[in-house]
């Protein structure tokens, strides 16, 4: 399989079931942002939560009108790439495929899938029961209910409200709409925590629907924790108690501080964490 | 140069300087979007409205905090790959250039210049005095301030509006905000006429700061016509005596007809449209 060395370089990468590590200048991601990912973790050689990636990658290629491959072809190239590799991230690309000049999707289009495996970084290695730092972000989260909730390939908010900072001591920003509601981090889901009860934005508007964010709904109810689905805002922020982040690569990640607000990490519920790390980044 | 034959494919192609026709897996434009791009109408050899385009890619540029290449540069990259191709178009991608995993931007970033030419389709060969038929689109226009008006790779929104017929008898749909406000069309910008007086939407919440928009204000005012940048929606387009579009490619496209509803061409003004038509699509 071809190894690109470099600044973050994947150590594999498979196009169309093929190793490689050049795309045609006619893909319509390179284009247009025209496609989906997901990235999934990596635990004991296996990926983690296959199925709600594949449940999430189905439901975006529905909105974008993109042929959804047979998941088994893609569980199979998964496996192929990832062969030998016990902890990472496995990165898929699914994008529309090649095309003319022009927004108009080809007719018929053949859609391309592209995996692309990473190591762990450092941070993403490390202890998470730390709990991390976040600041807030000026970049507004991009608006459009139509590809609001899934992972496609249009990321330039996150990308600049990412630029905002290079301390690597902070971990994550915070995004809002332009009105001020709190949507999500830049690369994560939030979750405020008021001692009693969760609450979570829609992602209805704009935003990612998180395999972990779906995973956390699910064990809140599991374990009778109600966890609201509500419009927040600074304010609510600023009342809560706690918070955390969740994504598919780092499980859960505590919220140590926040734009210089510290919290006290004890005051979390650590029963429902303590699952949902397993529950993300284990192969269980 | 490097040739690839297929579905509306370049003539020619320029990665950096050099023939090509794949570009690395690890471009950002192909993960996040994470660029820019302009297509320029060629007449006579000479790629029209040069400097708008250059001006418009400088400031999205600056927004994206990507570095910007030389415009000489550019302008030398350019003559080299229209060389010889007299009618067509000319379409330039700015991309960040290569990362790693991840949605900061690596430091220090190589942005990558990729330019394409491609013949002149049929439709934007045709006598354009003639006018088009125009649908409205269901889609809605992405909202992001700090993105509106740039013309960056994430163009999701207008992939599924232009998605949404294939009539070829309808050259244009029109897109809007959730909210009800026109932004444009799919690939143009929207000019209403009163008998009087010009309206178009702005483009500070979505929608791209087209250069024969900015061409179309600058002509109007020269020739004593009003032109207010305001909010419209579709009382407004009801109300409307004619509308016409304009893009760098077609130049100015007279509307015909919109979502069933006929329009009296004659009543445009047509001393603005021939010579916005001149000053758009000949190397004048």
């Amino acid at each position: 399989m071809a190894t690109t060395p470099g600044i973050g370089a994947p150590s594999r990468v498979l196009i169309d079931g093929r190793p490689g590590d050049r795309l045609s200048i006619l893909d319509r991601a390179l284009h247009y942002g025209d496609g989906l990912f997901e990235t999934i973790r990596l635990a004991a050689g296996y990926p983690c939560q296959w199925q709600r990636h594949m449940d999430r990658l189905i439901l975006g290629a529905e909105r974008l009108g993109i042929d959804m491959p047979d998941t088994a072809l893609l569980a199979a190239e998964a496996a192929e790439v990832t062969w030998g590799q016990r902890e990472g991230i496995l990165k898929l690309i699914l994008s529309r495929g090649e095309g003319g000049r022009g927004y108009a999707p080809p007719v018929p289009a053949v859609p391309r899938r592209l995996f692309l495996t990473y190591p762990l970084s450092s941070a993403q290695g490390r202890d998470w029961r730390q709990g991390v730092a976040v600041r807030y972000c000026q970049t507004p989260v991009s608006i459009n209910p139509v590809l609001a909730g899934i992972k496609h390939l249009n990321r330039l908010d996150s990308v600049l409200a990412r630029a905002e900072w290079n301390d690597p001591s902070v971990a994550e920003g915070l995004m809002f709409e332009s009105t001020g509601e709190l949507v999500s981090g830049t690369m994560t889901n939030v979750f405020l925590w008021d001692g009693r009860c969760l609450m979570t934005p829609p992602v209805d508007r704009g935003g990612i629907a998180g395999t972990v964010r779906g995973l956390t709904l699910e064990l809140a109810a599991r374990l009778g924790i109600d966890c609201l689905v509500t419009r927040l805002d600074r304010a609510a922020l600023d009342q809560a108690r706690g918070l955390f982040l969740t994504n598919s690569i780092v499980g859960v990640w505590p919220v140590r501080e926040l734009g210089g607000r510290r919290f006290d990490l004890a005051q979390l519920p650590w029963n429902l964490l303590d699952r949902l790390y397993q529950a993300a980044c284990t192969p269980g």
